[in-house]
């Protein structure tokens, strides 16, 4: 069993990698952290858990992490900086689920975030965990950064048309709806139930974080500049994205539905759906999934591309543990591989 | 009190009529038809109006709706067609919130709707009921067909910008989101709860009845032939339309802002927000409102409108009555002037 | 116009005096404090009061306040007790829709709200403002303690049996479902959307502070000491409480119908429904009303009392207005007429 | 591989059957039948299948099913007691997850299903598929009837009490909250999103069918008559039953915990919460496991059981697979034993 573990459990991703962990036939769970929860079982804070794990929250201790051999960090940005240069160094596997080692450029890393990064050489050497692009890099990988949900999602649907510079890259939008588990397990008013029940709204429309990286993240696919209008909304849903990609198609005859299929023929958490489909977030619901539909509009200029993910899974804590597989050798689907929960 | 017949109580836009009109100082519901629900009292099938209407459903008689001053139509397309023009000849005014004339070409017509019009005079001669645009036609109008939901907030979205010619009408995308109540009250297995719960999708991609009445709306407003792709989706949510819309800036340095603002100024049910804000549908809940809020992007070369109404009100039975009161010369907002209800 | 003051108007009670009021002929909101929000219009928390209502947030003071003719309190429990004083030596009639007047008991405050009543002479004064149990008190009151939400629900479902003796007092039990909004606007864990949407649990069992507010009512109506097990359940809905109520019958043959039907005829604010019916939520959403239904099971040894009423509105703010149009004389239903929401 | 057949797939239980089995290592989905959907794939039906079920509809085949091991109906009432007999007749061993084999008493059978009873001796033989209490039996069971959900749930919660004779069994009170999917995957105006969406009401006050089997299952335990008033409510969410149970305790000083805890203590599928909790309907969602929590109030007087169960898998599909797993010889938790999927 591989030794494994979490920093800042409580959270909903640190709740999802315990979930998915627990029917990890090679993992373990050693180490699990908190400051403010130190002392109680996980299981008192996420009863779904009862029987399924016997985890403690502790005081975060760098020595007992050490003696992992991966570090999964579901802590809010700026922590893993601090820490994973040592335990790196000291030969642990870390996988960062936060986004301190996702932008490429410090400067932008500061712009969004506030604060300067602390840790540049690990920056620059942090592969971007996003297996349907990444796979080889990751498996050799000692620091993975795993990708935001939103970016997710937008590279993912975006990626067979980037990657054969099939469409404007100019002109890129990406209109994207989130369940409000997104907005993580911190007290705020707009994630409130009375505030985000029966209601639906965009946010951050003049720039969102996420933005920079799917621009990072196409960039590097489509290798060209890109320019994306990005504009997330909230929905009154708990888990899930649904990204509704437009772009505009340089050739009317392409065959979409098949530059789809072929280019993901091969990824076992991409499934790429039969012509005309539509699909729906709760199909994705707990699974470690994308599913993708593609569509061609007017008359063949513009290419619709709808892609579902679970923001949790796929966009966080599955997708996390995907990246952990690779690099430790393991079938990059084991614990991963239950059907959604649907309806 | 001016006698109002209402034909086809029984869906959502029916009930929505009662409680709106219940509350109308000029207008008295003298006649309320239903075939499947003849003679039960409309408060049985609708709880929340106990005390506010004593309305009781009849079978349709032609010569009592005759004796009617107005007709609001709330049926499924294909009824108001046949029973309008005997209503019309009589000198009943006619507002029909279904789909039969809307589209001013037959054709599209039977492409969209299956089944020949047999109404072309009166087609010919419907006044679109947006008082947003057409204030002055409605006012002497003898029938008005009430726009679609969709219709409405897309309209009202890029009205300003078409009319002044400011962006390229030949790459519109509007991505709308649909509270479930959009579906009406019959019986299908995508309005079901288990099904539309907490999950979210796109719909009707490949095309959609509301396109082709949005772009004959939009290219009576830009006064040329616009090119609009449109994705509906079905949002977890009761009521409410989200319409979030894309267009490219002819000048980057265009003030959006203020042409909203000035546009609008004088219209008692359209809102434009401040700058920087995010409308939410919430915020018109049972009002007959649009909230409306523009955003510039990608410096300058693209702009993001944000529109919030509510379907059943502003998207249907609320403009209905705003309609009604400009034909009959009463104030506007008569029986639409009580706030939002939120949360 | 009759000046009026709200002292705490940033919670969601204070949102719907604001809401209500923008209605009320006679009433003008002429002082609107909040500490926090001082200097920022309402409609900018409240996006849905935009155009009915142009009310500033002010820091509170005292002098002003003293100008009002009614002050309503919608604060956190301890404020009240310390402003209402002054305030009605003043003559300023004060409706409170806190916690601080409604328990006769001071012992008993102390008990659930943690700290010591200060101002209990005005404690003995105030009357407990439900209208169908102490109208002609309320009418001549200088200070009214509007009851709380599930208090009003299940006093109001068992008056006509107490009232009447009809059933084994010692053993009521009330099991009530409310919605989220019941929680306040305040940041909890709890009343987060991720947390609340999609599950349904009990909470407080071995107590809460309503269970004596009802058990005093109760008393008071059955002039018999009361034994109550109440629960409370907390629903993935906004707003709405929905109480059910078993009781032990007396006599097996009590028509429990005709008794409520007669006890509630002249009552504008509750409705009793015909014979077999399920009252739902959403029929009083956003009204001030209660809906009632009686049912009598196992051989007519045991009722079934079902209620429902909106917690923001007859649980809250819209009895505090029925409070306000009695001790002013006013017609009990001003502003309180507007039927209610739904679907 | 056991060759298992079902029945009537196209509804919410045989989606779960066909969820759950996917990944059971001993059994496989031979014959899958629907008269409405014969020819389809079932993951064209249930997308969130796809990858995990080959199973493609077919017409119901008497030689075919006869042929398996195993057969589920996942039917309306008034199929299995048609096709069990032959079945049964032929060794395959039969477990029903409708109606048809629940009440002992064909008499009741025709008074709540509105028919006649057509296999009397296979009724007589059948085995009520509660592990709990019928363990041994189902073991060697020829045909076994899956509980109902609100049964499952209601039994498991009066259990102990009830064994042990430590209430008054004449005043039981069984106050239940569901989730929609609990009414089916058919038409019906009630289950309609917008009907059923942030509302929230009882139903079947007079009478439910599960009150019966309830009553017949409790009697069985109690080895008495009980008198028991149930009453049903539909809660605005997909899955989940949260059932509030009452009762008049006989020793105001009985230690319900233990009592509970000792019951309950080798049982795989029940867990008991520690004192002072409130189990979440989300705890158990996608689980086969019913949490519970014990509290006395009133002094003693009375105990209330909060017991939460998942309606879709203890209280159908995945107790139908524990049956089957029992009946088999198979580790009982077999393809049960995942973590609830919260939030």
């Amino acid at each position: 069993m591989i030794k494994v573990g979490i920093v800042g459990g409580t959270g909903y991703t640190g709740a999802e990698l315990l979930r998915i962990l627990a029917r990890h036939p090679r993992a373990r769970v050693a180490v699990l952290t908190s400051r403010q929860e130190a002392g109680k079982r996980a299981d008192q804070l996420f009863p779904h858990l009862r029987g399924h794990c016997n985890a403690v929250f502790e005081q975060p201790d760098a020595r007992k992490l050490a003696e992992c051999e991966a570090v999964f960090f579901a802590t809010p940005h700026g922590t893993a900086m601090q820490m994973a240069p040592d335990l790196v160094a000291a030969g642990v596997k870390v996988i960062d689920l936060s986004a301190d080692f996702r932008l490429k450029d410090a400067g932008e890393y500061r712009h969004w975030y506030q604060h300067e990064h602390t840790a540049r050489d690990l920056l620059a050497e942090a592969v971007y965990g996003l297996p349907e692009v990444n796979r080889a890099k990751i498996k050799s990988a000692r620091i993975v950064a795993a990708p935001g949900c939103y970016p997710t999602s937008v590279q993912l649907g975006f990626l067979p048309l980037l990657e054969a510079g099939e469409v404007d890259a100019q002109n890129l939008i990406a209109d994207c709806k989130s369940g409000v588990s997104g907005a993580g397990r911190e007290l705020k008013l707009g994630s409130m139930f009375v505030e985000a029940a029966d209601t639906l709204k965009a946010y951050a429309v003049p720039g969102h974080r996420h933005g920079v990286e799917i621009t990072q993240g196409l960039t590097a696919i489509a290798k060209t500049h890109v320019s994306l209008t990005f504009v997330p909304h909230l929905a009154p849903m708990i888990r899930g994205i649904h990204a509704t990609l437009y772009a505009r198609l340089k050739n009317p005859l392409l065959d979409v539905q098949s530059l789809y299929a072929n280019r993901f023929a091969d990824e076992p958490m991409v499934d790429v759906l039969p012509p005309g489909s539509h699909p729906e977030t709760r199909s994705v619901r707990g699974a470690n999934t994308c599913q993708i539909a593609v569509h061609k509009v007017s008359d063949g200029k513009s290419v619709v591309i709808l892609a579902v993910i679970d923001n949790l899974v796929k966009g966080a804590s599955g997708q996390a543990v995907q990246c952990f597989n690779l690099m430790f050798g393991i079938d990059e689907a084991t614990a991963l591989d239950a059907p959604a929960l649907a309806p």
